[in-house]
């Protein structure tokens, strides 16, 4: 399964204020771009935080999209996937909805009562690892449901442990022309952070777009 | 006084990791490029942070650019500024050392006796603000020493509380090919953070320089 990160972060590295609320960081251009790749995914994850904070449908804008994957035999929406170790994806978040298909990965911890309320909401429940998600785990059940192209919009906690995970092929970073600042702000990748073998980067390129700039990496893997 | 920032940063915005420790995130093209910046500057400025985290001499590596600034009437090297709020800049400090001039910033709260010992070190004391440094009071005063452009090298409290007192115009910023993560690693811009008025920028510059790029941007005023 290719992996594929998106974020859009300000200048300082922040994805939204201390306060968690959405700040306008790209525009049109880029909304454009991150629809368009939405539409070449089979699926779409974010982490259990981005749902509470955003409630997102993760959804197709563009209705064109939608077509033209239906005219090759997909869906018209990719499925959306929600990593939860915590049990606290509410049944009526916009992931769950009739739109898309939904999947939930959640730890073995989880009990059978969330997983039978979130199977009832609609979502395909992947249960991997003890306590957390085991995301490689995970992972290799998602590709089983025939995705073959994931991409992951974030938060910054589920970023850091895909990381962690070594499972992120690619990650695009739109950086936008604003300061939001706050040393408690969601930045790309939070978690615990790394103190060695940091991960490593290829630059493979660089876009101006709307007021600024996406930057589009390869993940170099360690055994290379 | 023209004021312009830089730093270098992990492509998830970060300094260093959440031990301080300063990573390789650029490389000589970059280096090379900042000590070019220095040597156009009359001061080099860094937050109390960054001095007891790194101790850095702020001093420039290239002796041809010592002597083109010698040859313009100008001191070999330029001068350090520190902001220091809270009395913590040790009085070994490298950017105390005898290689340039350097002016310590403190509040109108700081002790004589700190005061004395910083100068007997070789420090010009500033002092402004009640209990933290006054900066727009400090930067006038700076400026009456004929410090015309100031180059202000982080860390991501100073950088945040000039941005704050919108006092910064212009930004560089390395973006380099590393992710560093961590919910409590230091960013371009810390402090509390803002929740409304974000400061606003200008994408004037976007150059690929070692295995990174550099963002160039000036700073909207709020009056325009």
């Amino acid at each position: 399964m290719r992996v594929v990160a998106n974020a859009a972060i300000s200048a300082d590295g922040k994805l939204s204020s201390r306060e968690r609320r959405q700040i306008e960081i790209s525009g049109p251009e880029d909304f454009d771009r991150v629809d368009r790749l939405r539409a070449e995914s089979d699926a779409v994850m974010v982490g259990v935080g981005t749902v509470l904070a955003d409630d997102p449908s993760l959804t197709l804008d563009s209705e064109k999209r939608k077509e033209e994957r239906k005219a090759s035999d997909k869906p018209g929406n990719p499925a959306r996937v929600v990593a939860d170790s915590r049990i606290r994806t509410p049944a009526d978040a916009q992931v769950l909805d009739d739109r898309a298909d939904s999947y939930l990965l959640v730890s073995d911890a989880a009990p059978t009562d969330f997983i039978a309320e979130m199977e009832d909401a609609g979502a395909t429940v992947i249960s991997a690892g003890e306590n957390r998600v085991d995301l490689t785990a995970a992972f290799e059940e998602l590709a089983t449901h025939g995705i073959e192209q994931l991409m992951v919009e974030g938060g910054g906690e589920i970023l850091y442990s895909l990381f962690e995970a070594e499972l992120i092929d690619e990650l695009s970073v739109f950086v936008g022309p604003v300061i939001i600042g706050g040393r408690d702000a969601p930045t790309l990748a939070d978690g615990d952070g790394f103190v060695s073998e940091f991960p490593s980067l290829n630059l493979t390129d660089v876009e101006r777009l709307d007021d600024g700039v996406v930057l589009k990496y390869t993940v170099k893997k360690t055994d290379q």
